[in-house]
């Protein structure tokens, strides 16, 4: 494990960005502004933070033109501050070696197909008729279950669970716990009892998706539940039967969207929020943190429900009114037509 | 992996339903009135979607004699359609067949019993004293602690966990990541420390019980905590320690009961809706999406908190309005007494 | 697996309470007042409850000193009997025995170091550079990555993975199915796809915490995401990255706190609950369940909102009226001006 190292220079080079200042410095990290040590990159987004410039013991800092001109030390010039700095971050990243080879204590089904270059690691199951792409990574514990298929460049970190019909694109990066394809949620009531819905369609994952920890996304029961690409979800999401978001779409923690909801494509849903099922949001709407979505959007736009925070004791006087919400404007509308 | 054929003769004798048209059709599948193919069982449940009748290429579809008449085609009369489709669905289901024994990886404490026909996968552990029914099965990485009993006929899908003193009835189906038993949420504080409180109890989940991926069931403190017969959990649910949920009870995704709530039967709890701790519910209660109930319901029937969805701009002029609500209805009051 | 057994004396001398009624009564477990049998301890901390006192057959019951008048039978009297009985509770908590050792089939990188009263179970695979404490088990199941410390004394009990640089301190417990130290959600957008950026932090987690089921807490972006000692996380709980909770916090069953939040030192969330982001809550803040906080908070005190449940036709009427909210206040305002 040898850091990598690189100058100023390289950087403003690889990235095509303008340096003003030294371009011999020699980095070999990244930090944020108020942390970083000499031989460190940081970056300045928000022009809030720009007094936090002086007092920075970095190195090199990625920031905007119209904030460099506060900066005493070298800096790279960038339009978009953030999304340079997450590129060259990337860069010092150290991800453990995850050697091409199936591990001896995996247990995988003769009719699975694993290409050579592909990473099985210990406890991995995988199952009947699954194939894994080349260069794909099972880290420990994952199972795959029958007729699935992992493409290409995908890693699955640990004990993600890919149940059955599931299939992902190339590059899908899912996180421990994650559950993919586990049974819609389908009951019909039948003489007092429930009987199941048998959920016999399957989950389509697009290309460069991110699902996170512990996130569930069911099977479709007749479709298949569908993510197209780029959709990016955090952790303990539920993403129920027959679902479907569009690409570059990306869900907060704990959010969740029900049964057959269509969720248009760059989309930003935010924690905790609802989406009811057999609904349709259209392309480019925000849903505010633990709002709930009952009915269709059709126009792009932020959404909201719920109400404001206050103490206790304020809280309860208003929740009390709001059981009176439609009593009191019944009175001042009547007391309007009265004057 | 054959298909399964029927005629759709066959089905209608099968399931008692009435046939109006060729008793031949070979069915081999199921689908939606809209993507059917020939050779496949369509279903028509609600009349809302009766023009997509025209189009469909199902060989026979399953509707309500109301509907029947606008069908050029073949035909089951059913009264529930959806419930006659799920049954019909369930014969064309390909499961993974899993064989009576012990995978070889598995660890199983000599002092458990495992019914002969019953199937333990690949790293799966079974605790002390723990027992598991004929013709169940632990799939893969399974985690069965010490004195749990898991009865005949269940499915433990994948990398469940049952921590301690849990007992499964017949016919419970589990879904990957669920862990029940786990410690029940129990503190005391002393003297500026929290102390645990010791979690002695354990969990009763009855017959054909069905618990969603991610789903969290904790252990009592003292008492079980219980699931009647028939109960239906979704993914991501959470159940504190001594909660008691009513037979024939479902919850939705996300939806969370506190400690020693008490749910009667034949409720449904709508998605990422709350309980409190230490109330009741009576039977056939309805609560809605998102909804908190904080204090106990005596009445059946349908009940809601929260606001609703409007665009953000409209949302945060009602919502500072919501925090002068009392003083609102004050003054609305205080004018109707002067008039 | 013999039951222990101590005498009413005894209990009164190790934890110093006051004993009224007979020294030599053997105690053989705990249980509820109502269900109690003889032979068994049981609490009342709640006067509401005293009426039970007459008819539990509990050999011996903790309570405080103005309830212990109704007492017919031998009791401690404690000034906070719930903690009392918690500390009691536990001498009769039977705890499987997880012997030192490493398990065979566990997998575990020769960069490693376990301590030797340390216990790896089975499944369990622990990566480079990781060290796990004197007396610490990995339950089965628990994947531990690279560049992690586990203190002395912790629990891991079944399946729990920490993903990469997550510190542990002693004594912490953490149930099935947590994951902690997984990428945090950072996206930055560059030509209408999203990129990923890395998460180069880590997870520090004090002493004598406890993690639920199937909670999640991410790793830093660029520095850590911390948990301060004796912080208490119920399961389903979601701690996004570059998050500090204070000593002696507790948060309830699927709350959740956004990224770079900082909650402070002795705080309860309620269920469901959620912070947003880069914002402060001080220390002693209680906020009741499904509350959202969307600004910082600088005063002690207990916080809500969210509006009462009702059945849902008032509901549907109070909500509509939600929406015009604004307009009715400004007529209410209106109308007063003109008086």
């Amino acid at each position: 494990m040898t850091l990598p190292s690189f100058t100023s220079g390289d950087l403003a080079a690889r990235f095509g960005l303008e340096l003003r200042g030294d371009a011999g410095l020699p980095i070999e990290g990244v930090a944020t502004l108020a942390r970083a040590e000499p031989g460190q990159l940081a970056f300045l987004a928000n022009s809030r933070y720009r007094a936090q410039l002086a007092d920075s013991r970095a190195s090199l800092v990625v920031l905007r033109a119209e904030d460099a001109t506060d900066a005493a030390g070298t800096v790279l010039v960038a339009k978009d501050p953030y999304t340079a700095f997450a590129k060259m971050a990337a860069l010092f990243e150290h991800k453990p070696a995850r050697a091409p080879g199936i591990h001896p204590s995996a247990v995988v089904d003769p009719r699975a197909r694993i290409a050579p270059g592909a990473h099985v690691g210990p406890f991995v199951v995988v199952g009947a008729r699954s194939t894994l792409g080349e260069g794909s990574v099972l880290g420990p514990g994952c199972i795959v279950g029958d007729d699935c298929v992992v493409g290409d460049g995908c890693e699955l970190v640990a004990r993600v669970t890919l149940v059955t019909r599931v299939r992902l694109g190339q590059r899908v990066l899912v996180h421990p716990g994650a559950v993919i394809g586990a049974d819609g949620f389908g009951l019909a009531m039948d003489s007092g009892h429930w009987i199941k819905v048998p959920q016999l369609g399957g989950v389509v994952i697009g290309d460069d998706c991110e699902i996170g920890a512990n996130t569930t996304i069911d099977r479709g029961a007749l479709d298949d539940t569908v993510l197209e690409e780029d959709v990016r979800l955090d952790n303990q999401i539920q993403i129920g039967h027959n679902v479907r978001i569009g690409a570059h779409t990306a869900m907060a923690g704990c959010s969740a969207a029900a049964g057959s909801a269509r969720i248009g494509r760059y989309c930003l849903i935010g924690g905790a929020a609802g989406v009811l099922g057999h609904l349709e949001i259209c392309d480019r709407v925000v849903v505010t943190a633990m709002s709930l979505v009952t009915s269709s959007i059709t126009e792009p736009g932020e959404y909201s429900s719920g109400t404001p925070l206050t103490d206790n004791r304020t809280w309860r006087k208003n929740a009390a009114r709001f059981k009176q919400l439609d009593a009191l404007a019944r009175r001042v509308l009547a007391a309007d037509k009265e004057t």
